[in-house]
Formats: C-alpha cells, structure tokens, sequence
C-alpha cells in the first residue's frame, strides 16, 4: 500500500441506503454521501465513488448486506439487494478504480468502525449487533475481526415459529426488529386495536416508522408500548443466546431502534440477564455504537488502512 | 517448558465420568484410566494423576464440564459437578504436582484432540457439538482455539420453552439431549404409550438409556423412533444456527448418541438442510469425531504441549 496517500473510501451498502465516505487515517470522515440503495446499484455505486475518488486514495472497501466471499470477492447472496447476488464486485471496482479493493459483510464492517474509532476501542471481544429493518452482527475478537458469517438475526429463536424468507423459521429478525415491530402494529391496528398509534401518518398506518411507536409508548399507548417491549424481550433471548455463546466483553448495540433505548432496549436488557449464565452476564457490558451510523463506512475504510485486520485479506491478491 | 519430557497427563472431567491419560508428543494415550466423577473429586483426580505421573510428565490439562477461567484457573460453574466450582484447580494441581497446569472447558478440549490428532486434522474452522447426557461445544477457528464459552447446549431454541437448570429457557440441551430423550421416554411409558420401550431393563423403563431408545426403534418400535427424529431434528435447529453464526468448514459430532446417527444424526442434517443459509450449508461438512471419547484426554495433553495453542495461555504465569 502506497503510504503517501491519506484517504481511503468506504461503503457501507445496507438495504435501503448506499453510504459513502472519504475516511482519512485517522478514522475521520472528510466528506460522505447517502443515497438510497435503489434503482440501477451498480451504476449508483461505482457514480457516487467517482465524486469522491482521487489520486490520494489508497483503496476502496466495501461493506455489503448479505453474504460475501472475502477470497473471491463476491456477493454470495443479499436478500434486500438481490441485484448484485453473484457479482464479483471487487473485480469490477478494481478495474474500475485501479487501487486495492475489499470486501466484508456491513454488519462486520461496523463492527470494525467502532473497533477503530468508536465505542468498541477499549475492548478486545466484542459482538456489535446492528439493529434497524433487519438485525445484523459482527464479531471482533482478540482486537481483530472474526471472519464468520455472523447472522444473528437469521439465528432461530421459536423452533416452530413463523417462516424467514431466509429459509429458516422463528428467526429473531422476525421477532426483534423494525420490520417485525412495523409488522405487528399494522396487524393490530387492521384487526380494530385501539392504540393512539392511528393518528400517526394522517392515519395513514401503512406508513408507520418505529419512531411513531415508540414516540407514541411513550406517550403512554399500551399496543405500542407491548409491540416495543415484546421486540426487547426477543432481543434480549438473541443477546442471552450471544453471551452463552461468545463471552464477550461487552455487546454494542447500534441502528436505528436504539433511539427507543429506554423500552426496547432495558428490556432486552432484563430479559438477557433473566437468560444468560450468570457468570457470563455479570462481566458483559451493554453499550451503545459512538459512530452510529457511520461505523459502517468508517470500517470499510479501515479495511483499506488495515487498521484492523481481518484474518483474510482479500488485499493480498 | 522442557522438551526432553516426553509426556503429558490429559484430564477430561465430564459429568459422569472422570478420565485420565498419559499422553505422547505425538498425540497417542500411553495409558488411560476411567473413574465415576463423583464423590471425593478433588482426591480422586490427583490420586489418578498420581498413578500416571513420573518425572516424565510435561505437564497436566484439564478439560472440566462448566465454564472455567482460564486467567486466574478458576472453576466459575459446572453444574453436573457443584462440588469444584470456585475452586482454584490449575493451582490446587500445580502446587501437588510441581509442573505447569492448563485449564480449559471439557468440550474445548475435545475440539483441540480431534484438530491435533481427529476428524478435525485437515479443517482450519470447525466446530465440534458433544452429544451426551447434555450439549457442549468447542469452536476452532483458523486453526486455534477460540477461547469463547461456546456453550451451544444453553442456546434458546425456543423462546417460552421449557426452564432450564441454567436459567435459561428452552435450551436446545432440554429438547437434543440424551437426557431430553430419556426424560420424554419415561413420560411417554409413564403415561401409558404402547411402546417395546416397556419390555427394556427388565421393565422397569426408569433405567432405560439411550442405547435402549436406538435398538428399540430400529425394531421399529414407533415412540422410540418419534423420540429420536425430534431429538434430531432440535439437534438440526441448533446446527442450523450454528451453520448462519459461524460458518464453518465442518461441524464435528462426538459423544454417546452419535451411535444413533442413522436415525438421530440424520434427521438433524436433514433440519439443518432446510433452515441454514443455503450457501452455508452447501459447503459444510458433517462429519463423527475420530477420537470418540478419548478426544478430551487427548485435548487437554494438547494444552500442555501446545500443539494447538488457545489464544489464552495460562502456562505463562
């Protein structure tokens, strides 16, 4: 890697948003764009790299929703950008760009962001859990990023629970996410529950955002305050399941449903301490990302910089 | 460490049984005893290591079932065997025996036997799943230990499942077990389910094992062959979430109910099969252990020879 150049620029390429940054050494963003992650990907992508690309930029990383292959540089599968199953996108945005191109999991990659240069700097073992429209996880371990395919959200909770388009069934996706809580709502409300929840949107309660409900629980509305609690209780079954798991030292919790910390989150939070092994409870702690939603962007940067190595690099090639 | 010893002594404390062995550099048992873990356990371990050692002996490992602290040495918990926790084994052994002393989970020692000298020789990542009167599990990951809990067996499966003994709820251990068989057997029996599971143990179906439950349904006999198909297909549910968490190269089956693979091992691939990513599952191997349950003395000789190094050593102090 040429050392004279300063920045890198990283991707953080989720399902319903396209991220970009220009990430100095330092973990710094200099400059950043978001577009939504629809339309004509591809084109999106390799457009919004452009605007910022030159001829101090080191490299470029990727961080994909879904599953990729860090030795071949492909897109394995992404259930919520279907468009860019199979393709190799690290051959294309390297003969595009001519630097060192790599490719990691978003979840991984933020995961990395808070290792660099957020909440996760003082510790070593980690799990960060993203936890917006679908639930998301990445593992650092002994400082560095376990390359595994961490899919804490496809991981099943309810053995006989409902169907994951993933395959699976009860996955705790379905149970402790947005889209489950979004799903519940609008279910209650369908079948007549009054809940101060049909005022949202003009009324319009197709069109529902995990802010409404929780703005509207803490306004004291039992359907929304039970649909956000519910989603905590799963959660905190996924993070028991975790720390019987990983011992880590602590679970960082970052996207967008930890703006309703005070409900969802303690109740995870209870519930895990109801679940996990003593032993292991006691020593975990439960934290929120510094980054937000920046970690993403600002690991797939660091990738570049080998700031934080993950165990394969696809630089070498 | 001197290299002119040519020995190590392994211990795997499990919750029935306590087995020792003497053990080369080569990963070969020179001589192994078997021993009921219960009562004196403390004096009936070293009274074992005492027949086996010599001025030959390298060192001792320890494979204990519980959660152990590989810094300090400690016992944290083990509930098969209440009477070692909080008990300072790594010291309690060295002061007795004068040679370094290692300390790790049973199930991990396991998984390090089968990678120096098993099934898991030619795999970088695998994980390995004790299938016993419980569930216990160790994960390689790029060649080493990965010194997580890895407590697979205290995974939720089913979110307001059975209460387990750990505080946990709806364990995969309560549903995949030897013991989750058994019980289910006997409340089959008690409840008056026609079954050839009541002419076992001279009809007193109390003392039925799980030997019992395979031979009984391999005669066909209809609960018996219920009792295992569930059991394999909870076992399938945890693989499955083990196959979306950690993508391994192989998942390694050990312990007594592997006897049972046709029916029990079987099905769980099938479950498996049809809940873990497909990309995953495509690529992993389910394979038996090649140690059987010799793969914990074997592992815990390993800690002292360092064959397979944990991240964690607690030889260095």
């Amino acid at each position: 890697m040429n050392m004279s150049k300063k920045y890198a620029i990283g991707i953080d390429l989720g399902g319903t948003n396209l991220r970009v940054a220009l990430v100095s050494r330092d973990g710094e963003i200099i400059k950043k764009i978001k577009e939504p992650s629809s339309g004509e990907i591809l084109d999106i992508i390799f457009k919004t790299i452009d605007s910022l690309f030159s001829e101090d930029v080191a490299g470029i990383g990727l961080g994909i929703a879904g599953l990729v292959d860090r030795q071949n540089g492909r897109v394995l599968t992404s259930p919520n950008l279907p468009a860019i199953k199979g393709i190799n996108l690290v051959n294309e945005t390297r003969k595009r760009f001519k630097v060192p191109v790599f490719i990691e999991n978003d979840a991984n990659t933020a995961a990395l962001g808070e290792k660099w240069a957020g909440a996760g700097e003082g510790f070593s073992n980690f799990v960060l859990l993203t936890l917006g429209t679908g639930i998301g996880s990445g593992i650092i371990k002994d400082g560095k990023l376990l390359d595994v395919s961490a899919e804490v959200g496809h991981m099943s909770i309810n053995a006989d629970g409902e169907k994951c388009p993933c395959g699976n069934t009860g996955c705790l996706e379905l149970y402790a996410s947005a889209r489950a809580m979004i799903a519940r709502a609008v279910s209650a409300l369908e079948k007549g529950t009054e809940s101060l929840l049909r005022e949202c949107c003009k009324g319009n309660f197709y069109k529902l955002t995990p802010e409404d409900i929780y703005t509207t629980a803490l306004d004291g509305d039992s359907l929304a305050r039970e649909i956000l609690k519910d989603a905590g209780r799963n959660l905190g079954i996924g993070i028991a399941n975790i720390i019987n798991l990983m011992s880590p030292e602590a679970i960082i919790l970052t996207g967008g449903l930890i703006g309703a910390w005070n409900i969802y989150v303690q109740e995870a939070i209870k519930e895990a301490s109801r679940r996990a092994f003593r032993e292991l409870f006691e020593t975990v702690k439960i934290i929120p990302s510094s980054l937000g939603d920046e970690a993403g962007v600002i690991g797939s940067a660091g990738l570049v910089f080998q700031k934080v190595i993950p165990h394969t690099e696809v630089m070498s090639k």
